[in-house]
């Protein structure tokens, strides 16, 4: 089979995310294969086998959703419901989709990840993250990890989701470290715990992150969400890549975040699902921490897959800039995921990059913001292909 | 041309909005040509000519934006730009608009006027208001109403938006009630003022409301956007069908809404657009005033034609219950247009009522909420039609 080249050439606004392109109007571009093979004035492209006129349109890398949950089972609007008429949200629904999640069939579990994979890519999101953490045991942990495998770009093991309904914390800890452990890493690439009160305490999150940087595997935390707390902290001594949620944060905590090259990974429909306050982007960006941010898909904090109202909130509500808030969802998300540098780099449009493209119905990435709820996804590519 | 009958069965859940009806689960709904013809379980529903099984997802009525500025040429994103960067949002951007569009042609207006309203359709708003505003002179305002009348259900004439720059006040009210008002009301049904510091006073928004009236027009106020004022008090003494935004109330506007027949539409999107404080909600709807939803789609301070974004907002951030804010989204809307009852009613499905109906790609509507910026929209009927 031939490679087949494809020119998008008209674009109005073309955000690369690359510190020599910049952004650039009247631009184009040339996809070869799964990669960017060419980025620049339209005026200079050069010929490609195919040939699409996006007649004036915005252009940006996809989305980079760096945190989600979308190995689960059941519903939890009834929750969302009680929530909604006042009950604070705690980590306590995350024991409801566990018990639903180990009664379902693989081939239940799969077709949730299609409909939530599928659902995301026709919103622009071509990179994906996913975690497990809805199994907690061995046997449970290494299949999700598994099913998971077959839809997103990278995985994480969060067997530290909450300690099981009948179990010792240390217990389950050792458990975490040990077997489970074992089992799931050859299935992920990354390990993550939630740091919180009611989930595992600093020493517990330790204990995880140090057992999982041995097994080879790439640190995360869920932390500060639900309160101050340790999240932060543990996350940067142990050079996490990311610490999501940062819901609440001390100035010590944007200081670490800041002098670390640990991304702060923001979830704001996390935030405004669970009636939490919406974290401060500001704080972070102005002390030059790297912000990602996320949707953290899953059935009880945040069931949404649109990273387009994310991009909306952080900048009508958390004060960041349309560019701040487009990279956060592009480059930011990549950093995270360790993956916005190098060849099949993504969140970036450069020779060489992953040719994951978002085309808006839109002149300008502004319009993201200026036009919160209208789904303005033009057309998509994943890896060079059409999606969308 | 015969009739077409179409049987929409296997709907999960089915919101009426009518008081007998309520919310029915395993429903179905028939349509006979622009009419609903019948509703109730789907066990005991008729034959028709046609049948659709959507296969257990939510229906309700298509939204009813009851407030929106559709008719304009000219982009504001620099505006928008500025006023994220901290510059405060007053009535002054008007004037930008209206320069654009006095100059623009007919047909590009037109074509503006088609993009949008298809763009609301495509989102399941079935029935939509639009106003004049932007013309601002005899010719203007009188070609600004013919224009929408060819897209939407429902148009206002707002020569009193601003005063045009080079006019005095006075002068210039007197031609909105006199000269302007005789040219624009054989084309509108209602008229409306914008009572705010900035753009009228109580004493002008009262002699163009007393003109329109005894011109046999329905009225409508802008009020209480940028700060409390005589808005909402100038509304419920002339009888308004609503006044509009509604950001700062004093317990007597709570108090003089609950005690009238003027609905309370509140524009969330635009108040997030300028960073204004969401109006509180609950303190009218404990009181008894109707609320309604609407989009006040517009280039400067709220350009978005979703209402599911408005539904989220209000459920998420407003404290409004899901059945709350789409009631609002739809009878509210319908209500504050006078067109909730009787044959052709909006906002609700009985038999009679006019086939307007959203399907949603969801068991039920507080996926609206719980999935927020995810477009929902399956399937939409406007007056019978098939509209995606
Ligand atoms: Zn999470
Ligand atoms: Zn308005």
């Amino acid at each position: 089979m031939t490679t087949t080249s494809t020119l998008i050439t008209g674009i109005g606004e073309l955000t690369t995310n690359d510190e020599h392109l910049g952004t650039i109007t009247d631009a184009a571009l040339v996809l070869s294969g799964r990669r960017v093979e060419w980025v620049g004035p339209a005026t200079r492209a050069p010929d490609a086998d195919e040939r699409i006129d996006v007649e004036g349109r915005a252009a940006l890398p996809g989305w980079v959703d760096s945190h989600t949950h979308l190995v689960f089972a059941g519903d939890r609007s009834a929750e969302f419901a009680a929530r909604l008429a006042g009950r604070p949200y705690d980590a306590g629904g995350i024991a409801v989709t566990v018990e639903t999640t180990r009664a379902a069939s693989d081939d239940a579990l799969a077709a949730t990840l299609r409909r939530l994979t599928e659902e995301a890519v026709n919103q622009g999101t071509t990179c994906l993250e996913t975690k497990t953490g809805y199994g907690l045991t061995v046997a449970e942990e290494t299949r999700a990890a598994r099913l998971a495998a077959g839809f997103v770009d990278e995985v994480t093991f969060l067997g530290a989701h909450v300690v099981p309904p009948g179990w010792d914390t240390d217990d389950y800890v050792a458990l975490v470290c040990g077997e489970m452990l074992d089992a799931v890493a050859p299935h992920v690439r990354w390990a993550d715990v939630f740091c919180e009160r009611g989930a595992f305490d600093a020493d517990a999150a330790s204990a995880v992150l140090t057992a999982a940087a041995k097994a080879g595997l790439g640190l995360r935390v869920h932390g500060n969400q639900l309160g101050a707390g340790p999240g932060v902290r543990v996350a940067v001594e142990h050079g996490a890549a990311s610490v999501d949620h940062c819901t609440y944060l001390t100035g010590s905590d944007v200081d670490a975040l800041a002098n670390s090259e640990t991304v702060a990974t923001l979830l704001p429909a996390c935030d405004l699902s669970t009636r939490q306050p919406l974290p401060d982007a500001r704080a972070l960006l102005d002390a030059g921490a790297t912000v990602a941010l996320a949707s953290n898909c899953n059935p009880g904090s945040s069931y949404t897959t649109s990273m387009a109202f994310c991009v909306a909130t952080a900048v009508l509500q958390m004060r960041m800039t349309v560019e701040e808030a487009v990279r956060a969802a592009t480059w930011g998300g990549a950093r995270a995921l360790r993956r916005e540098s190098g060849e099949g780099a993504v969140g970036v449009l450069r020779p060489g990059a992953r040719a994951d493209v978002h085309v808006l119905d839109a002149p300008s990435a502004a319009h993201l913001a200026y036009r919160p709820g209208v789904p303005l996804t033009h057309a998509v590519w994943r890896e060079g292909s059409r999606a969308r």
